[in-house]
């Protein structure tokens, strides 16, 4: 029996063209820990597509290092990192900030659709000792964009954020595990939804999206650009032979390849929910905005996708999670589609 | 001009046995963050090659991260762990191991030919207040196998320190980063080198002998590999694609290939060395026992060298480094050693 | 104009039993950082009052010192400390247990009257992925007792919860920096408070009641305990003189002076609330259990109040903190009665 | 039999005027955590005495927090902190540097005399990759004055020094924990020791000297001191009842009182030191140019000494440490040299 893979789109493989720049690098030998040609125009490509002369980019093997990392840069030990409550820094990453922080403590801020709403920040922030050392001092605002439910900031909502973190000397950053997904779904570049909209450091992933183990952190500020000159090293996340790396980035960027990749994996969520939304029993508990979409239908015939061969998770009675990934076919949405009305 | 690579074998590129490992795992969908049936089955070639059925492995991307948290994972906060005083983890790795372990410190021990000598470990360890909390407490041993200087320990000489250790309550790491080279080298099994010598954890490189940013922590020792799950995710050294690298890591590990990689970049090292015995105005300042010699030149030959299309690093006034790899050629050798008399 | 001290009892003086107990002290010399005969009979006398032989204390000199260490000895680094939602140590301790946790996370559990409920506990714990390296694991529960909002937990209730933690491997921890208005109050043993309810550690403080920046570290497991000798001294808390320290800690365990220090305090509040309870346009927000009030009445009250002379804090429009201390006297509750009642 | 104190200057009790200072301040109530009048009065005091007007002191109770906290604000965590390879912070502080300072490292500097040579100084600077990640970076330098072997830099000495660490951008941190001693020692000012030879923050030690675990951190940093605001809390280094740190250093630095009692001690020490000249068969190892000598006699002799009721530390076979203090008395002196003449 083929299954039909819907757990995550890590669970994908890698991309042919990515594949192709790998074996393209894989000629002649070259200096280690980034110092090579390839991690070169590594910079170059990415401040052409960021649209930013002072970016920097510095390539990591995941994502949780990536944030991690980012967040360290713009944070102080005693600072504190506020992020939506079900943020995958503050729930899923085994503490990583905290560690690599020095530290460093995380707070959730409240919000609809697993989004920070303007005012719960502003709660938030007025409820600190500013300058009172009991109190953590919040510096740094982190986005989850597109959610780990599947919900994504409009480039405006992101910007009113950042500007009240401003207010108060705060940095910002956006875990972009997943950020081509969002770029797609908004239809804005990268430059709107990061540093025109207030963004400091970014992780940008291509993992999810086609990539080897390829994710990066693109930083607009000089000042934390020269910290992870050292952080990066100490924390054991320069590889030596960081050409693999950055070959796979200058691809994933090239020629609209990351839009690409998103655009199948979000327009095949598209014609998922669309199919689900047909159904009896079936309930849509959030907009297919990008490539994750949970369902709410009844445990019994949760089983019997399960027995059809879809690969999913369930995350509590009666309710399942299903993603699909730059590799999903169209005949897979169907035969998905046709298992669930059976 | 065609360059010959003597800079490092980081320099190196992909074994094609490892990019035919890597395209073969990149075949439909698999569990991430290591959950996959080729990491399990890596834990098994680990079992086999490495002779000991408790054994389990880390998987990961960078030399520095293996030995930081292979450290992290023996020593308390509060300890020491001593290594030579030329250990790459102690003047190399920027400090990561005091990050990953905590705060823990590191204390070089002295030595002839780069290597600890039981005398010198013992007086380092007669010099500690055991218990006396002024004290950093040395709990941890780590070796350098072979060092960055070329030279290896005997096996006998690896279990006689690591007996002093014991003696103290304290466990072993080995740095493995060419490991294979040692092997290769000493003719003794990858258990004889390992916990049969009293070593408790060991760092296996791969990148430096043909893999991509593949690395592994290989554990004797149950306590410490419950610790290092949760070291590995929350310094964000779990990949989430881990079955690439883990692919990697059973093709080097299976049919000999490691030994057959070193063999070669040892091989073509004691071609080199032996051809500039014979040359007048060049002192060998290292016995040729893996794949690295440090020699002495006059600085008006190293100019010609480099001229000549000799890549290699400039240890100081009239002293270089040369360092053959997995893909060096006996026809590269000769036309090195060409360059070396004219 | 005399004012009445009501901010905080840390605001108080040292008592004169404290006071003469350092005097007392101060006679010859002895050997420093704790290997003092004062130190080795303090250990004794938390023995004997903590009912308890294999209790060992460790003198610190802040009740930040003492909550952040006590954790730090059972919280492994990729841990969670699960306390109420208000805790100090959440709250107001400036991240300190992160700090000396090494990246140990805090996660606050929601109950009314600022106590961790059994239910939010439990809630709590199910949602976490237990040996999921992406969920920091909970491995510490921390009781401020009393809380910071003038409420106590019962013996039975930290019973109840310590037993829900225990069934998940996790080991207790008790702040008590008013440690002794709660004994008061509840009227039960140290032990029955503590070991015989659960706890494994208690921060005990003395400063607050009567005390010279006395605080105490009180463990029940010899493993934590073996732990903090390394850990108080790597973090700067051992002082040399600690016989200075000692000596406090002796007076205070001695005679019951703490319980009659606390009685005063609480009594003085006792005092307070029932006069306070008769007068108009004063609401009372909590129970007076310990030695601590929240009030709500008209800003412009309390600004007369203020121009009157009480000292208190606003915790913000229409709302004030009121503490009594050991010092404080019948005759400044009836003045205070009096500002309250014009 | 009277016991002579010549173990530690830890020791010894608390100096008069100082148990004065604590009870004058034992009056009324006092906001906490440095808010109150003493403690801003000792910021005065220290401007005077320092003869700086920016210059800022946190007090805290052990010479390793000042030592570590005062580190951690001028060294980065990827930093080096360089220092004699005898230093107390890198021997005899369980490695708090590290831990405070979020994983910075420690390097020993060689020297005659327990003294860091300028050579040595710029031999360890130039085997530094700077700005390559892979090398720790030199930050900052730290004297201990006087040593632990009681010899001491001159000013000029330390001029150079700091100037040599100024060309590279690092500061420098005075271990000052017998400040007063070396001070009396060289006749100089504070402010000709301190901020006029380079030196950037100081560990101010009072408890060796008479204080009741009374110790500083002298900052003339602005930088720095805004950084300590935070450290200090987060590591549990801000007492709440702070008034009486702060009146016992206000005593200290006012009228001479810290010079008084150093010169007493120093004093003492001479007058063994000349005493112990002239005897036959002890050899003394170093000039007593503070409050310490260590001194080479038969173990017999050592034997007898402590028969005798001298307490005093043996550093090995045939060499004992002898330290005087500002309570130690000529016919203490006279009775000691009695006992070694015997």
């Amino acid at each position: 029996m083929d299954v039909i893979e819907l757990r995550s789109d890590n669970a994908a493989g890698v991309a042919p063209e990515i594949v192709e720049a790998i074996a393209a690098a894989n000629t002649g030998t070259a200096i280690a820990y980034g110092a090579d040609d390839l991690t070169e125009r590594l910079h170059d490509v990415v401040r052409e597509v960021f649209e930013h002369d002072g970016a920097r980019v510095f390539p990591v093997t995941s994502g949780t290092a990536a944030n991690a990392l980012a967040l360290s840069a713009i944070v102080p030990p005693w600072g504190a990192v506020l992020c939506h409550e079900t943020a995958h820094i503050l729930n899923s990453e085994g503490g990583a900030t905290s560690l690599l922080g020095g530290g460093a403590v995380m707070r959730g801020v409240a919000g609809d659709d697993f989004l920070m709403s303007p005012d719960s920040l502003r709660r938030a922030l007025d409820s600190v000792g500013w300058g009172d050392p009991h109190y953590s001092q919040p510096t740094a605002l982190s986005f989850t964009q597109p959610t780990d439910r599947g919900t994504i900031y409009s480039v405006d909502q992101i910007a009113a954020l950042t500007e009240i973190a401003r207010e108060r000397g705060m940095r910002s950053h956006l875990d972009g595990a997943r950020l081509a997904n969002a770029l797609v779904s908004l239809g804005c570049t990268p430059a709107e939804m990061t540093w025109k909209a207030g963004i400091d450091v970014v992780s940008l992933g291509a993992t999810k999206n086609g990539g080897l183990s390829a994710e990066a952190i693109v930083v607009f500020d000089d000042h934390a650009s020269d910290e992870l000159v050292y952080r990066t090293k100490r924390s054991g996340h320069v590889t030596s032979k960081m050409r693999y790396q950055s070959a796979q980035l200058i691809a994933y960027l090239t020629d609209d390849l990351w839009r690409r990749l998103a655009t199948n994996s979000n327009d095949r969520m598209r014609e998922l929910a669309a199919g689900l939304a047909e159904i009896d029993g079936v309930e849509l508990l959030n907009r297919p905005d990008v490539n994750m979409l949970f369902v709410r239908l009844a445990d019994e015939h949760i089983d019997r996708l399960e027995a059809a061969g879809l690969l999913f998770y369930r995350m509590g009675p009666g309710v399942i999670r299903l993603v699909t990934n730059w590799s999903t076919t169209p005949g897979e949405i169907e035969r998905a589609l046709t298992a669930f009305r059976s």
